[in-house]
């Protein structure tokens, strides 16, 4: 991953959009470089619990965007990619963070200022 | 608005990514060339309900994305019209667009065939 993920000053939770279900777009951005283990996925995002992950993961390869592959070794390898589909997201994460980068401050400044 | 909002064979809730709640990359098209009454937003969504579409108004407004203006007429005018950081979030709706036409498709089709 080239990028550090959406930092925690930016939370993701407060985007005005949303890529997927909440953690898809991270996802996309933590397989951007290869494979990986859910493990190695997880520690990524340290805040989704195993579960959500899991369900995440499960939808994004229904919809084609990701890959699962089980190696038979042992103990056995379990691993996700971005398939070309779901790399055709890596646009749209990218145009994501430029824009949280951008005015994202600006958002939560109004948000905070409006719900005192 | 230049664009028809999001063709019905490429249902906004099954996009892989959403722009604030479900409703907002809608609404911010819908304001795109100038300010509109609520109803006559409603009439570009008419999927939405008045409820779901006054509480996606409220959050943009809180947001700091929409500004609403009541005209002192008879009967009273009220108007919406996005903010220059709600504008800031055509390029992503449009960004989010062009991926749809592109490869909304492939996704469904993934959908469909692994949701049997």
């Amino acid at each position: 991953m080239p990028h550090p993920p959406f930092e925690p000053a930016c939370p993701v939770t407060a985007l005005p959009f949303q890529i997927g279900d909440k953690w898809t777009a991270l996802v996309v951005l933590c397989l951007e470089d290869g494979p990986k283990r859910f493990t190695a996925i997880r520690a990524v995002l340290p805040n989704v619990t195993a579960k959500v992950l899991a369900e995440t993961l499960r939808a994004m390869g229904r919809d084609g965007l990701v890959t699962r592959a089980e190696y038979d070794e042992n103990p056995p390898r379990v691993e996700y990619a971005l398939t070309p589909l779901g790399r055709t997201l890596l646009d749209l994460v990218e145009a994501a963070r430029v824009w949280s980068r951008a005015h994202l401050p600006e958002l939560l400044a109004n948000r905070a200022a409006n719900t005192r």
